[in-house]
C-alpha cells in the first residue's frame, strides 16, 4: 500500500455459508460478496463496508476486520438472523448451485451511509440489489472511480433498475453466462462491445478456471488462470477478483479521469489489475470460505504474480 | 516459408465427415486429421503425406494438395470407400459426439513410405492407432523432432502401444480431459509432469475454446484462445492447430538437439508456435470442413497473429 492509495467504500453482502464441493463441505462459515471483497482489496487500500448482519454475527470477524485496514462503523448490525446461503457445486467448478437462500436481515437492508463515507473516492457495488446498488451510489459524493458486479438473477428479475446502474459505471465484472444474458449476444467480443453501449467503458467477463477477458476504451486482454494444484472451493473467487482489481487500481491512481486523459496506460493499468485479480482468487479458492484469504500476505501474493506473468510471456 | 524450412512427414486419417453443429450441417466434406494438419503446416513447410483413401476420394483434392507444397506420392488409394466419420457438436463446441464411425479402407491401413519419405527431419503422428504410428516411426531415419497427437479411444483402447510411441515423442498435442485420462491426475501441471516422465518433454494440452497449456522442460505458458465472432465448426481445430505448431517448428529450427543446447531458446520458440496455433484454429472453426484453410494465406493468418499478440500483452 502507498501513501496514494485511496479508500473503496463497498456495499454487498455479509452472510453465513453453507457450501458443499467435490472436496468436502463447510457449514455455516463466514461468507457473502463484501467479505471476500474487503479481505482482497485491503491488501492494497483501505475499506470502508456498507452491510447489514444479524445479531448472530460474529463480532470477533468485525473486530478482525477493522485490524485488517477496513472499516466496519458501516455495517449494521439488526435484530434477526445474518442471510444465509447454501450452495453446491458439482465437478463443473465453474457453476455453483444455489440450494436456499434465508435472506434474513437481509431482506430490508436499507443502506445508509454514516458521514466519514460519503466522500469515498472509489466504489465497488457488490452484487446486491441494484436498487441498492443505485441508493448507495446516490449517497457518494465526488467519486472517482464506480465498478460493480452483477448476475443472472438481476438481469432477469430487475433488468431496468440494473440498467440505470449500469449507466453510472465505469467497471463491469461480470460472468461470461451473464453477459451472454444481458447482451443477448453469444461471443465474448460482441457481448462486450453491447454492453459498454450500456454505460460501462470496461467490462472484465470471468469465464471460472479458464480465465477473464477484459475489455477497455483501448483494448483487449485475454487473460488465462492461474494454475493451481487443487480447487477446494470456488465460493468467493470473483468477489475477491474484483477485490484484487479494484484495490489495486484504488491503490495505482486509477480513476475516471485517468482513464480519459491517458487511455492506452489506464488500458495498461486494467491489464495489471486483472492479474493481480486473477492471482487473489487463486488464493481463494484453495481453502474454504475466506480461510486462505485471512492469513494471505501481498509478499504471497507478489511471489505468485511473478511467477504467473512468466506463464503468459509470448517468448521473445 | 525460408530457405530453411524442413518438410514433415505425417500420417493420419483422410476422411469423409458428416458433421452437425448449432450453425448447421456438412455431409460428406473432406476431413481427416492429416488434411487439416497438412493445410494449416503447408504454410510453413512442405509436408509429405502417409495415408490411405478408397476410389470414392476425389482426385481433384489430391492435385490441390499437391499444389499446396503437399506430397501426396505417399497416399494410398485402394479399392474401397474412404474413411467416414460422423458426429455432432451440441452448443458445448468442446466436444464431439462421435455418432457413427466406417473405418472402411483405414481397417487394413498397412502405412509404408515411399524411398523419398524416410529421411524426412520432422515427424507428426495425427491421431490414429498407436501401433501405425510406430510402424510410421520405424521407417523414418535421422528424425530431428517427432510430434504426435491421442485421444481418449487409444489411451483406454491400446495404453501399452500408446506408452510405447510416447517413449519416442518429443512434443504431444493433447485434450484437456485426455491429460486427466492419461495421467490418472485432476490438475494441468500435475497431469503434464506425469505425462513427461511418460516421454515427451513437451506438452501441449488443448483447452478447446479456452486456449491450451504449454509445458516445456523449462517453462509453463498458459495461452488463451483467440477470439472469433462465431463457431461454425469445431472439427480440425486440434489437427490445425498442431499443423501450424509444429509447420512453425520446421520452419524456425525447432529439433530436439535445440531443446537440449539451448532450453531458453526452446522454450520461447514453442510459445511462439502454439501462439500460431491458436491463430490458425481460430480461422479452422470459422466454416465447415476445411473449407477456410484452403484459401487461408500467411499474410491472413500474420495479420490476425499480430492483432492477437495485443491481447496477450500484460500491461507496462
Amino acid at each position: 500500500m502507498n501513501k496514494q492509495s485511496r479508500p473503496i467504500l463497498t456495499v454487498g453482502s455479509m452472510a453465513f455459508d453453507s457450501v458443499s464441493t467435490p472436496s468436502g463441505k463447510a457449514d455455516h462459515v463466514l461468507g457473502g460478496s463484501v467479505n471476500y471483497f474487503s479481505l482482497a482489496a485491503s491488501l492494497f487500500t483501505p475499506i470502508k463496508i456498507v452491510a447489514v448482519v444479524g445479531e448472530d454475527f460474529p463480532k470477533e470477524h468485525l473486530h478482525f476486520l477493522s485490524k485488517r485496514n477496513v472499516d466496519v462503523t458501516g455495517v449494521q448490525i439488526v435484530p434477526g438472523k445474518t442471510f444465509h446461503w447454501v450452495g453446491e457445486y458439482d465437478t463443473n467448478l465453474n457453476e455453483a448451485k444455489t440450494l436456499a437462500t434465508a435472506l434474513n436481515v437481509f431482506e430490508h437492508f436499507d443502506p445508509k451511509l454514516p458521514a466519514t463515507h460519503v466522500d469515498c473516492p472509489i466504489v465497488f457495488l457488490a452484487n446486491i440489489d441494484p436498487k441498492l446498488q443505485i441508493a448507495v451510489l446516490n449517497q457518494v459524493k465526488n467519486h472517482e472511480l464506480v465498478a460493480m458486479d452483477s448476475m443472472n438473477f438481476w438481469i432477469t428479475g430487475k433488468p431496468d433498475e440494473l440498467k440505470e446502474t449500469l449507466k453510472r459505471v465505469d467497471l463491469l465484472c461480470i460472468n461470461e453466462k451473464e453477459a451472454f444474458l444481458l447482451s443477448g449476444e453469444k461471443s465474448l467480443e460482441k457481448a462486450a462491445k453491447k454492453i459498454q453501449k450500456m454505460g460501462p467503458s470496461n467490462i472484465i467477463i470471468k469465464r471460472g478456471e479458464y480465465g477473464s477477458a477484459l475489455f477497455t476504451p483501448t483494448g483487449i486482454f485475454l487473460a488465462p488462470a492461474c494454475l493451481v494444484e487443487e480447487v477446494i472451493d470456488p465460493t468467493g473467487a470473483g468477489d475477491s477478483f474484483a477485490g484484487a482489481v479494484v484495490g489495486y487500481l484504488a491503490e495505482s491512481g486509477g480513476s475516471r479521469e485517468m482513464m480519459k486523459k491517458d487511455p492506452a496506460g489506464w488500458d495498461h493499468l486494467l491489464r495489471r489489475a486483472v492479474i493481480n485479480g486473477t492471482v487473489m482468487a487463486s488464493f481463494t479458492i484453495q481453502d474454504f470460505s475466506i480461510n486462505r484469504l485471512k492469513t494471505l500476505t501481498l509478499e504471497e501474493l507478489m511471489k505468485r504474480k511473478e511467477h504467473f506473468i512468466k506463464m503468459l510471456s509470448v517468448g521473445a
